[in-house]
């Protein structure tokens, strides 16, 4: 499997670990060291166990909707690589930033920050025609 | 200098370069290869010339509020940086992602997202004792 090939699947693992409430699967996909999550609108937590209480929270949350990922786009530099997406929430559309680390063969998560996508709305559609 | 220290120099470079709207201090600092930029509510830019181009387009904005950083955090692996901080845009708080390449022993940056923080109201006061 490719880099990028490899970094989509850990990319596409996070998600899955997400919308299964899957915290084994969450604290298997984060990495160890030099963590650090931002959720949307909060403020930033760093450390390995303080970001996946945070996951522990949202993923208990009845109330939380199914995240959906779009648009993955992979930039790899060595060991280290990122996955840029959109991310579907309800009717809210976010961009978020997954920043993984090749340790031992495996990309882990080191850094996720998901933002909200202000989109513009489309310009009305012009008048129809008169045929008069 | 420390990595620390010369990767918090890079970031308060970042800085002033955007407070002084210096976009050629602007293109020294970002770097060349794998550059993605997020500002607040946009869809994610990639590529370098795209995104020294959006921030000609900000830096040129004479609505642009100036921005400050404040509670600057560094993580460190090997030759990957991240800076997490506070920016003060007018009277909004947004938390920024600033992700440095060490590249021939300077730190340019590869990554920025800026989120804004939803910061809660405080409770309100209780009410003041009444003495009837």
């Amino acid at each position: 499997m490719s880099d990028e090939a490899s970094l989509l699947a850990a990319n596409a693992a996070y998600y899955r670990a997400f919308v299964a409430a899957d915290l084994d699967g969450m604290a298997a996909i984060w990495g160890d060291d030099e963590v650090c999550c931002i959720h949307p609108g909060w403020p930033p937590i760093f450390g390995r166990e303080q970001v996946l209480a945070s996951y522990r929270d949202i993923l208990r949350n009845p109330m939380q909707e199914p995240v959906l990922r779009r648009s993955e786009r992979a930039l790899i530099c060595g060991s280290e690589g990122r996955v840029v997406c959109m991310e579907m929430v309800g009717q809210s559309a976010l961009v978020a930033t997954n920043g993984f680390r090749l340790v031992d063969g495996a990309w882990r998560l080191v850094h996720h920050q998901a933002s909200p996508l202000m989109v513009q709305s489309e310009p009305p559609p012009p008048p129809p025609r008169s045929l008069h």
